[in-house]
């Protein structure tokens, strides 16, 4: 029996399984970054899917990064949280380990996976868009991914306030000042002087706390403002909520749906979802990339 | 020799022309729209194309139709200027003149000239802007065209001035409100209280007039915060401005490209460029589609 293996590059740990083709984990490794000179240490990668293969019969590798990645070559362009610039991740990995390997931005491999196996499958024009630490957006449009060399999708950085606060990205009132994970903590910090994390947040809502309402209220109206752009440029039929925001479940996928709905008049209306893989859309992604480089080897 | 036949439909005329495999128009036509009942009558369109077939070996044909089409298989879900709605009309066109016949949308036809043979030959990730009556775009990304059922690319429709004036699509404060040349003579009518076209406003620019230089920033700005929109979602190289409002050319392309520049910034930048075949783009982007046809059949 064949397997692949499936890895999550992040900033503070390496997330690595062995996985059948129906994509369930055989064996999983969770291990903290390693850094050489503060940039992301590859070899350390490349021996931690050594030792998943080590066993048992690998036929392919599937590799999710973040940063600017161009999935069509496998090569980061620049991953901030990682230290990596200009690394072509693809042909170095896949020379080290001797697999067929791919590499593909983590956002796009979480939606391969959603829009493969999860909420939107077999819909051929979907976005995801996974609501955490930031805000980014996988595109499919006619069936196929939307990549543009690593630049397409970045949803978070669309400005929805102008009048509002400055985005780490050097623009004012990205969505990402209101709606992302810490956005949503920190101003209800700011309303309260409580500090509270987004989960807290959304858990107030339900007792009909006012401060944790309007902060939500906001986020609901950047995402609706946000996502009728993405609707009017890419004509979705199915939006997929994922992160840790969409955690709350209808609390955020109804509202926003209503927003989204009242912004659009000649547009197609999309349904908005919520995603169906939760934590599991990163590795199932990867899964699935990995067996796509099986195939193509 | 053989040839196609390249047809634009318009809510006032239909043009015709026999294409050679050079893009060069051998023949042309231009007759007044014929309507059955407030539709454009189809059988017209066939007969034209059947006149133009007559004397000469013609392999395929090319149709360029506004309104929401879908490219991928011909059907027009809606052409409000020209009466139809659910229209299959490149079954019905394909069975009426017994040629191999291809339907694509009016803006999407163009953008398949300009990318094809025009300023973004070659360029994977592009946009064509036409600006005329109306302000839609034609995405290209990883050297597809985005179609969506013929949803994609209503560029015109993003909202820049919420607060501004009421768009005929039901929204407030559309792109299509400042920078459409009906938008543009509107607006510098307003100010004035002298009747002027788009090209009045923009031959006044030269002359230093501060209320074709104020309309005319108005419409920069609004074009320069609706393309920061695209590149943020879909990473483009190259953006080609077209329709009447280009024939300005640099005093329109360089400053919003100033615009559109200063508005980015982690965002990869892309070019402005005027589009290279002004008028001609419908004809020969219906040509090369006409040509698709007779390769496909």
């Amino acid at each position: 029996m064949t397997h692949v293996v499936a890895v999550d590059v992040g900033g503070t740990s390496v997330k690595a399984a062995l996985v059948a083709r129906d994509l369930s984990p055989v064996r999983t490794l969770r291990e903290p970054t390693q850094r050489v000179d503060g940039s992301v240490d590859v070899a350390h990668i490349a021996d931690l899917i050594g030792r998943l293969a080590a066993d048992t019969a690998v036929v392919g590798v599937g590799v999710a990064v973040p940063g600017i990645v161009d999935d069509t070559t496998g090569h980061v362009h620049t991953a901030v949280n990682l230290g990596w610039l200009d690394l072509p991740l693809q042909s170095r990995l896949g020379a080290m380990t001797g697999l067929p390997l791919l590499v593909q931005h983590d956002v796009r491999t979480g939606g391969l996976a959603e829009f493969t196996v999860g909420a939107a499958t077999g819909v051929p024009d979907a976005v995801f868009v996974p609501i955490g630490t930031g805000i980014a957006a996988a595109f499919q449009v006619d069936g196929r991914p939307l990549v543009a060399g690593g630049f397409a999708g970045e949803i978070g950085h669309l400005v929805v306030d102008p009048g509002g606060v400055p985005c780490n990205c050097g623009q004012v009132g990205c969505l990402e000042t209101l709606a992302a994970a810490p956005a949503v903590a920190r101003r209800y910090t700011e309303r309260t002087g409580s500090p509270a994390t987004a989960a807290d947040v959304a858990a107030l809502l339900s007792k009909g706390d006012p401060d944790a309402t309007a902060v939500w209220d906001d986020a609901v109206r950047a995402l609706g403002a946000a996502l009728a752009i993405a609707t009017t440029l890419t004509g979705p039929e199915v939006i997929v909520l994922g992160g840790g925001l969409a955690e709350a479940g209808d609390a955020l996928t109804d509202p926003v749906r209503d927003d989204l709905h009242a912004r659009l008049t000649f547009q197609r209306k999309p349904r908005v979802v919520r995603a169906a893989l939760g934590q599991d859309a990163g590795r199932a992604g990867a899964a699935l990339l990995g067996w796509r480089a099986a195939d193509a080897s």
